[in-house]
């Protein structure tokens, strides 16, 4: 006989964190019941186990309580968080979805369980396409996609072109980096440690790459890395990197800015302003923001490349599975901490 | 007889000024004889008398003796200023060219006459077409050229946009306003003077302006004169201004960048930097730094659809001219303080 209620392990948020990193202060787990049977599910809802949770930088923008410059809104106090995520369909009120089926959503509940109308799942996932399934939350997902739009859209990467990837090694960035390769680009990556400038050099192909940590001088760093000037850079970082960039750009450069990892933490009148930013009329930069989301029409072709990238080999992932939704404080926290590796995803139960 | 040998007298660059407005400490006049006879001018040179030269804000970033932002290649000291003009042919030694002819080029020297290679001239005017030579240094010269580079093709000026004008009383921002109102544009201008706030409501009817030396919180004006956000900035300012702008952006906001006057007279590092640049991921934001000599294959577009406002008298442009070479320096300084109105021309030597 089916389970039908169930202890939910989630997390809410107990206190915004107005600067620094949030921590279990801010970030707390409760458990709570959740019927499961099929009288209590509304109709036009399903109930997902969830499976695995993606673990992004731009979540703890809304946990600052102050509207902040990616402009996602703030979670309420007392909310459950959420994040993409991939599922498995446990009872189902909508015929288009059986028990079974694994599905994606962009705002799963970071717990257990949960039941969710049907029209905010994005698709199912065909587990037999020989894909794992966390891929959905790397390069398959919101990561890739955000690497495609800023290298290949907005970037124009073509071959030749001298690629700066800052936050080298992280989810956005490895994909990143392979794709400019791809493009035939020369590619250089700017990372924390030098266990990530190893990896994004022999796993991930750069043809080089710093430890950020390491340089006192990033003007002479990129006068090192760069003697012909940089035509694109995929900007995750802001403040010191971006100013140093802004010094090194070639004539038509483009800066996507995918996000700005440093200044996250900081209440932007205290963040380090760009003193240089007239470069860009001069070297003529074209330096554009932008959110996955407003590039959804371009998602099939991308999800057709990369399918073709990964089943070919030629683009390969680091992901960093946390088990157990009670590590999500923990996950989110080595984002900016230059522990964290790749992609970073939690594991909330096994799929079967 | 024609005269064979005149006294020209001319402005060269004496020493660099790393900051601050270059005086007559940097600029100095001098006069030199100059031979004006056939046999003494090479194959395929013209003598030029010069009537008109365009005094520009990139002049100053070409006198600091450090390269900048806007790269323009620094003058040698002791050699002549270069600038925008119009001058009248005396000699020719090139059959496309005659006396009396009335040529543009992008690069005459700031003196009274010259001998120049007949290559470098941009186009003849025709001097029956109606239109005052000084307006072909300003609304169909470089400054009107960037005003419609910026406003209609980076800007994407559409009915309805909401659209900010900095410098808005200066050589490219009056023109600009114009160009936005012609597209239907909601249009609003900082200027440094009550004066000139009328100016730009009163002549270019823009929508409303403000004096941006009376104004403390540039965050609290942009509240008020942009309560549904800004969709296009032309930026000409930069620094604390650029920053206000960016608290106060719309989604997919176009910020054209053509100069930052804020910033010349300093050296960079000594720049007031700006700090929410992160707004620009949020609100994907593009932010674009051009040079117009990048659009020359506009230049045509440009010509007709400028020269057809200005015969309807649909656009009108403010010029002001200092009569003579002499007041060259104090031309230069006057666009760096609050005081220009308007595009500024050196009148050399009368038309006839």
């Amino acid at each position: 006989m089916a389970v039908n209620v169930v202890e939910s392990k989630e997390w809410y948020l107990a206190g915004y964190a107005a600067e620094g990193v949030p921590t279990t202060d801010h970030l707390t787990l409760r458990s709570v019941p959740l019927s499961l049977s099929l009288d209590s599910i509304p109709d036009a809802y399903v109930a997902v186990q969830l499976l695995f949770i993606s673990v992004d930088p731009y979540l703890r923008t809304r946990m600052s309580g102050q509207e902040d410059g990616l402009y996602f809104p703030q979670f309420s106090l007392n909310q459950v968080i959420t994040a993409f995520g991939v599922g498995r369909v446990m009872r189902s009120k909508d015929e288009k979805y059986s028990e079974g089926d694994i599905v994606l959503n962009a705002f799963f509940p970071v717990a257990e369980y949960c039941v969710v109308p049907s029209s905010v799942l994005i698709r199912k996932i065909d587990p037999e396409a020989g894909i794992p399934l966390p891929e959905y939350l790397s390069c398959l997902g919101v990561p890739g996609f955000a690497a495609w739009v800023g290298i290949e859209v907005l970037g124009e990467a073509k071959p030749g072109s001298n690629a700066f990837i800052s936050a080298a090694a992280g989810g956005v960035g490895m994909v990143a980096g392979q794709l400019a390769k791809l493009k035939g680009c020369r590619v250089i990556g700017s990372t924390g440690s030098d266990a990530k400038v190893r990896l994004v050099k022999e796993e991930f192909g750069y043809d080089d790459a710093f430890n950020y940590n390491k340089e006192v001088d990033f003007d002479a760093t990129l006068s090192k890395y760069f003697p012909n000037g940089i035509d694109i850079y995929l900007e995750n970082v802001g403040g010191k990197m971006l100013e140093a960039v802004l010094n090194h750009v070639n004539p038509h450069a483009r800066i996507p800015v995918c996000g700005m990892i440093s200044q996250y933490n900081q209440i932007w009148t205290e963040r380090e302003g760009v003193r240089n930013l007239l470069n860009i009329v001069g070297k003529e930069v074209r330096m554009e923001g932008f959110l996955v989301g407003s590039y959804l029409d371009r998602f099939a072709d991308f999800t057709v490349e990369m399918e073709g990238y990964l089943k070919q080999g030629k683009i390969s992932s680091k992901i960093k599975i946390y088990e157990g939704i009670q590590n999500f404080a923990e996950s989110l926290g080595s984002l900016f901490s230059s522990s964290n590796f790749g992609k970073v995803v939690i594991e909330v139960n096994k799929p079967r």
